[in-house]
């Protein structure tokens, strides 16, 4: 029951967190496609926003197969990655209004590293409430995808006052990283 | 279980896209009838893109009667559909702004065609995961309706701007195609 | 199943459209109080709509119980009633803003009546796939509260060009009908 | 099914209030980190808020568990709650863009009140419809949280206009008390 609810909720959360993101993408008063084009990178910004907030919903929703008990910590380590996806939408239009300028884009990059860390810091509550034998624990693995992806968002941090389209790239290669089913990878890193 | 949740997400979803495309119908600050004269051309394109909103959640929730099991596939086929349907509050507010000029019209039929690959896409991505008895391949059978409505669309695409009143007939005509009970039509058109 | 997802749609779609009302309360600039009378007008007809929202979900919810089947016809009555109750936001926000003057305050009145009406349909429509022994005919039984409404909404909507406050005072007394549980309301008759 | 059913439309208010009070956090034009200076008491505000509506998300989801009979008492008692709540996302932007000024402050507390009293009344109206050996009077105690947090808002909403920041802090040790574990407190009491 309660982790329904749980699941309900953030279901709830991240629905509106991706929907309402397109409200950024303001209607422009004239009728030519020329007055579409100052909105192209809010777009862009939008479309790489959609993807992540997708891969979150998705991971998230796997995680919570494992999960059995819901205890007031998980709870509210589930509120506060919540609460770090829920700054998306304002980071994704400051970003997408400002053309990738360089401060913006570092933002993006501290909101999604931080949401990174609170997705880590919700998997190890849960990892703990579980106990030895954790289901969780052994889904994760060596977590390789969860230790690289705070590092590039650092490395796109870094980078968003030296050469800003590398933390574009780190973003979406980030992106690309949990898109790709994991077996792709894992034979890539073999060959 | 996985169903459950994918299904949840997409009502959120969809019934968020359809209530906040409302919001594009701003409160005017008169109070006189006059006053709303405006409004008309937006108050149309969200009767239509509400009906088309309804009929996507209608026939997503059919389909999602056939599906057992749900890949990684389905989910992001799901939220690649998602994504294109979020755009309808946006070119159904740059339509009726701009009281359905050219390339509005035209980019509004752009979105509403993608949906439709998209939907396709997902159909036919289940279809595969069910293998060669997929109950969903049989309910659909020739699919006449998805079939014909890209066609339709891409009309409608092209009269935009040459007598864009054909375009609106092109876009009412595929909603009332997929209104209208399948019986109707198969006697319609056998008739 | 069906069932379940119409249930779920339609909370979600109320759930947003009795949420979204708050946004018309706009923020003032100001930090005096005095800079919030202006809103009181915008805040009583958010408080009237909310109350009209939670009775349409309540009682949504208790027509909902009766139901086993839910055909194509029943899920666009539904549609269709929560297609008048989107706009209830609007006309909400245009009669807050013109301060309860006679245009908005008559079309607050069609907006209340048009979804009474496709309540009343929405019922019609279920009652018909129940058959001759449908519980939900004999659950509304002779449905006074259901036929005085419409009426009482005209008269409010005929009185918003002679006493304004008339149709408020109908506005408020469906809603009291609706609020006030039926047993006292059938003793009053009686009485 | 009743239950289930106010579970799902709360958690869609709740989940939807906690998501567009973000909307306040306007985007600003400007690109450097100073622009998003004046927007810091904005997201201070915010953060307060978001966690307070987790709270309130939290304990309601305990006391549903309870909760076996929802009658139409309870139904609007928990409409009720969730009215005073839906206007936090106002107060919130009203007491963040005014920089916590004095009636901002002030009314923020009010609400807070409110909302703190439509919880209890809703709890007092679950214990009543659970006769003599309702479990959740027996879960809820001696409540002293529940009777201290009307005291503290009633300090803070009158330090307003003498020490704000005493108002702040009042605000701020209500959601500590209830996000500290309740054992952990019992021992602050006792020791």
């Amino acid at each position: 029951m309660t982790k329904g609810r749980m699941e309900a909720f953030s279901d709830g959360v991240l629905a509106i967190i991706i929907t309402i993101m397109v409200l950024e993408i303001k209607v422009p008063h004239g009728e030519e496609f020329t007055d579409l084009v100052p909105l192209i990178p809010v777009f862009l910004s939008y479309v790489l926003s959609f993807i992540y907030l997708g891969i979150y919903w998705n991971n998230h929703h796997h995680m919570m197969h494992t999960v059995k008990k819901v205890t007031g910590k998980v709870l509210w380590a589930n509120l506060h990655l919540l609460f770090w996806l829920s700054l998306v939408p304002f980071v994704t239009g400051w970003m997408g209004e400002n053309h990738f300028a360089e401060n913006p884009i570092a933002l993006y990059g501290v909101i999604l590293l931080m949401a990174a860390l609170a997705y880590f810091y919700l998997q190890y509550t849960i990892i703990k409430t579980q106990g030895e034998d954790s289901v969780l624990k052994k889904a994760v693995g060596k977590d390789l995808k969860g230790k690289l992806s705070p590092i590039l968002y650092l490395i796109g941090i870094a980078f968003a006052w030296i050469t800003p389209w590398v933390s574009g790239a780190m973003f979406v290669l980030v992106a690309l990283i949990w898109l790709i089913p994991d077996k792709r990878i894992e034979r890539m890193l073999e060959g």
